[in-house]
């Protein structure tokens, strides 16, 4: 692939820096020649396994991966009527096998509830089969008719986690929905990203489901980015399936589900979140090169030099640390940006002088610079990589708080929103709801907000005064 | 899921054996109401992500992972004349999104030259842009009119690796194609599955390429199981495409291609030759649960016996394995059956006789019991386990042997057939191929045959006598 030349725009031109970004540090392609359908370049794959490495390490925990046909028979698929109107508009339709057309149309997954629950009807028998939490990583097919763009609004969605669980009862699927929001906290934590997560309003929950909760975070023009969302299913699904199970009265009992997805987007986050004018920044725990070691080469000790850097980086891979030297024939200069761009953690120099005075140079993404003494090397590198961590937290963190504004005056709502994320108190009615959603030119997110960067006290409906109102997010988003 | 009840048929009726043992071992289960389409159960998809894991670690050393999309626009699929005549009665035809007609059908992968090639035609610039060597891990669909069966032939191939290289010069390409048969050979030998590897004949190499290696294994009715495939594709594809390098004289050349793959075949063959009338039999470093513990319960030392279950399973988790201790309240006999039907490599079991003497009970999945003392319980235990692997090989090695026979009188080559494969001398041409065919009821599978099992000694013509005709495996496949 060719040297990347020229700059990145700078990132308050988000559009065009995170396209710009996809391309320069080489994670995705976007000139595959259908529209929504990109190519993951082998560095951006990389990324890729290792977000999804942390995610199966949580599920892992409690659930079992197993793995559901892509193809759903139009007959399973048009069985239950609200989840067919939320996607007969998007759903890909295969039509013909070779040159023959088909007895019975197949679609390709949008999601994978009529895939897996016909399943699940002829797994579940009595309540010792109780409960079912499995989940799968898979492509996932949408349509999509609106504008397209990498990672966000995909016609294949090459990464969709979703799981699905079967419970005796709703209140036990309850309790699984707070569980699935724990872990997914839990993973975003990990990622260094911070989320909102809210109640999504009746009309725009998942359709098929009792309730839906969302896990948003907010992209760097002020848009909030849905990144994972969990629903409880109740028994609606369980009703069209016939999934039963016998309890101790022998009786047939339709049991209750809940489903839980994220997809790519949690990448796309991960990428507009903590990169920066200079590139992407990557936490440690999903960069596929950690510490990026430069030797610095005069001529006359250019052999002690690179000899210094493998002892390095022998240290540092026996430390469980993903290391590369770079000993390309370039300038240091050239080194530094090419490593930054790709988000790489912390950066290592070595030159003679530190040979000299005992030490190594250790610069991090964010561009402090500090000397490690030689004898606490290893030690010094887990220091840097744990305060690193903690700065990404601490500037996303910051980020989000400087995009949610609460809102006490209708009037202000437009203008804010252009800026971020508003917080109205809103009585709860569809009318108000509606005039809302007008004033603000976007839409209400959701309630019973859970983030420590806001409250969620109650108060006076922005819109009809009513008091113990709930506080509700209301943004433009992707 | 339910108990399963009743017992395995024996692996001498291996049909029904293998269907049942998907089922009972709970591997696949193929009630999915589509022809051809199966689903993962947990226990299955653990086995596929641990001999994926092999492939990926032995690709991982010179290849990159990529992601390239399912959907292939009509016009790049039917770009290559030859591939599109071996694939055209076979694939899966996407027409529409939503209720509208899509402009340009979409192809369903069936595999990914075209869907990768053109991206290679952007990729490629320059020589210092060669080699390529990309892999991906993908989910592949062929329209198979045949009659279906679970991991073999399939409508949704779920776990299809392929591989795609670019070289500047055939030779470049030449010297990849026995990387990938040595990099296959070591995969297959950490399944502890012989292989035969040859050379298919014209007519049945891959569409589109220069030649195929193939390598196949012999199931338990000696019907031959292609389980990798190995593509030098010479500059077929490149010109089709336009994959072209700037040479040093500042010429724009055609590359060269390989593309090489294995697809859950793999897992077919490591359950059909290893498996028993008992059931399952993994090779340690596939299985799910490497180590299963079954303390013996008496009344009386209940606690001590559960507790000293547990301390053991400490080490061996401590030691690196994957273990379960057993508390089910079953019959001893009962856990036997269970884990042995899922070929864990090693039972232990512990019971108060057993704590008294200081020593723990070892009992291989192939039924031999030692008893390994308390002080050596981990170094036993990997002692266990590397004589079960290599157990695993002789047997394995064995079965292929008995079912590769030298047949050098044409008349005996028919009956030969219905108990395996047989290794004949052929000249070459064509005639004498449809001779032997003939005669065989069975299909050349390949010649420059490469196994230690079996000599590739030159020899006479078995139809037409020409002297120095070259060895040829002649079978039935799946």
């Amino acid at each position: 692939m060719e040297e990347q030349e020229a700059t990145l725009p700078p990132k308050a031109e988000f559009s065009e820096w995170y396209n710009d970004i996809l391309w320069r540090a080489e994670i995705m392609d976007v000139r595959y020649p259908v529209k929504g359908l990109y190519v993951w370049f082998p560095f951006g794959f990389g990324i890729r396994k290792r977000v999804y490495g942390v995610l199966r390490e949580l599920l892992d925990r409690d659930h079992e991966e197993a793995l559901f046909p892509l193809l759903i028979p139009e007959n399973e698929f048009m069985k239950e009527a609200e989840h067919i109107k939320g996607f007969e508009e998007e759903v890909y339709w295969v039509t013909h096998g070779g040159t023959s057309p088909l007895d019975v149309k197949l679609a390709l997954r949008p999601t994978s509830e009529t895939a897996i629950y016909p399943m699940y009807a002829l797994w579940v028998r009595s309540h010792a089969d109780l409960p079912i939490k499995v989940y799968q990583i898979v492509n996932t097919f949408r349509y999509e008719t609106k504008h397209t763009r990498p990672l966000i609004r995909l016609r294949e969605i090459t990464s969709f986690k979703e799981a699905h669980t079967v419970h005796a009862t709703w209140e036990d699927a309850e309790k699984t929905v707070e569980e699935a929001i724990a872990l997914y906290r839990e993973f975003y934590d990990r990622m260094c990203i911070p989320v909102l997560i809210s109640k999504r309003p009746d009309w725009d929950k998942f359709p098929g489901a009792d309730y839906t909760i969302a896990v948003d975070t907010i992209m760097p023009d002020g848009r909030t980015l849905q990144i994972g969302t969990v629903h409880h299913l109740g028994d609606h699904f369980s009703r069209t399936f016939s999934i039963c199970y016998e309890n101790l009265a022998g009786e047939q009992q339709y049991c209750y589900q809940t489903c839980y997805g994220i997809s790519e987007r949690s990448i796309a986050a991960l990428i507009s979140l903590h990169g920066d004018d200079r590139g992407l920044a990557l936490p440690a725990e999903v960069a596929p090169t950690q510490v990026v070691i430069v030797p610095v080469i005069m001529k006359k000790r250019e052999e002690e030099v690179l000899e210094a850097a493998e002892v390095l980086k022998k240290e540092l891979v026996t430390a469980g640390y993903r290391v590369k030297v770079d000993t390309r024939d370039l300038r240091p200069g050239a080194k530094y940006y090419y490593w930054e761009l790709r988000g790489v953690p912390l950066r290592i120099e070595i030159g003679p002088r530190d040979i000299d005075n005992g030490v190594v140079t250790a610069v991090t993404r964010f561009g402090e610079k500090s000397t490690i003494s030689r004898e606490d090397f290893i030690s010094g590198v887990q220091m840097k990589m744990a305060a690193m961590s903690e700065a990404m937290t601490t500037r996303a963190v910051q980020h989000i708080k400087d995009h949610l504004f609460p809102v006490e005056d209708i009037t202000g709502l437009k203008e804010v929103i252009t800026k971020g994320v508003a917080a109205v108190h809103w009585c709860g009615c569809k009318e108000c709801a509606d005039r809302i959603e007008e004033a603000a030119d976007a839409s209400i997110l959701g309630t019973e907000v859970r983030s420590e960067l806001i409250g969620n006290g109650s108060g006076t409906c922005v819109i009809c005064g009513k008091p113990d109102s709930v506080m509700t997010l209301v943004g433009r988003s992707y």
